[in-house]
């Protein structure tokens, strides 16, 4: 079954409001465009990372930039097969804002028979002024 | 002001214990021997990937393998100095064991006049079979 | 003492033919343009990575890439100062088609006071189907 | 068929030596040693970075590293498939000394059905004071 790039998108949404450690961060999925997915995550007080500068955790950071990375995945894919990160990297620009939350976006760059790649951004406010940008690669599960 | 390696591990836990997003996630640092660090999320069903699989999701262990590499370097370093994360890889070997917590030890390899780099492994038994590697390079401020 | 991009760029030209191992396999400079430099490998036989397939190795592409990214960190300085790889990572989208070079673009996309990222790209035909796609760091010398 | 692990060793050698680009360079697969493969890049005028310093370039010391890495993966397996590298990360701990050659080690760490992860480290006198390491993870052909 291949849906429609809108009912993907719907669902994708769905499936990470469904995961536990996702919505225990608070990220929020803002879109899907094209091959390009948007999420954020609101500033929240137990996402920093440094009690006194009130910067957004790079933990936090490196998991919306993850989890954006495999839901573009998944939109490019358009048919349900598991996807699991094979390898991540994180690039860190600048510390976000201090009580601010960070916007992330991915792209799914190329896709072969098991493995996917992408490009993603996060920012505070302007994708031209990263906070951090990552590369990754995602194992395809079995094709349905 | 240089401390012994028993001061800085000590400050050091002290230190991570003060970060709202490592106390949200529930880090514990467990110890300090020679260059190396050694630290633990016990599991939790919020910190959890996938809701069925009860596997602890990927950002919890990275955010854990990034933490415990800083304290690397920290511990190395025995003066203090900022640590910022410039850059950060993580390869995923395979998922935790479901339902268990994941352990973290981190090795600082090489400290010039401005970066460190660190090596750092994340398991849920043994260190022989990993859930994933990082290597990394953190940024030092400047010298006290 | 600033240079105009004009002379900073022929200069790094320059630079990059006196480099024994650049020149040894090959590469050309093909001109900047604003923060973006363009090199080129044409194809040779000794550059190969396979010698049934006459494609060129792998090797070849991450040198050009470590190459050209280097060089458009020293354009985006515009002052001398010693340029050193910190980390590097390369993806391997497809291998390149057989007989053929590769050209790469970089692009230096933030500078801090000690250090330099980059992102590059090299293909065969065109840029939107990369051949490897690279992202790295360099550490940047004292300033004059 | 699976191999005994000196045949394969020998035949590793074998294959290596037949890459137009590793001759080029000078790579010489020095051993095998239980999943661990080393081999050595001789200092060579043609090989270095910059004329003035007489330093190996980065380029050679990545080009290295990959294929030791590609052969601790093929040591591994132990029986033939195609080995192709999907993304590799290098961190350039320090630049070799003057006029020497480079040596590798490298260490498939795990093998799943379609990919192999690898660690490698190149120095110019002992591994614990290493001029580079590596990271990478290459994609398994069919098995046979």
């Amino acid at each position: 079954m291949t849906l429609t790039l809108e009912e993907h998108a719907a669902m994708q949404a769905q499936i990470m409001a469904a995961i536990p450690h996702a919505r225990a961060i608070g990220i929020e999925v803002l879109g899907v465009e094209g091959r390009t997915c948007v999420a954020r995550v609101p500033f929240r007080d137990d996402l920093v990372g440094d009690p006194e500068s009130r910067i957004i955790a790079g933990g936090v950071v490196t998991t919306l930039l993850d989890h954006i990375g495999g839901s573009a995945v998944a939109v490019a894919l358009r048919e349900f097969r598991s996807i699991a990160t094979l390898d991540l990297r994180i690039d860190y620009m600048r510390p976000a804002a201090p009580g601010t939350g960070v916007t992330a976006e991915a792209e799914c760059t190329k896709i072969t028979r098991s493995v996917a790649f992408i490009r993603a951004v996060a920012y505070d406010q302007t994708k031209d002024d990263p906070v951090a940008t990552a590369v990754g690669v995602y194992m395809l599960g079995a094709e349905p």
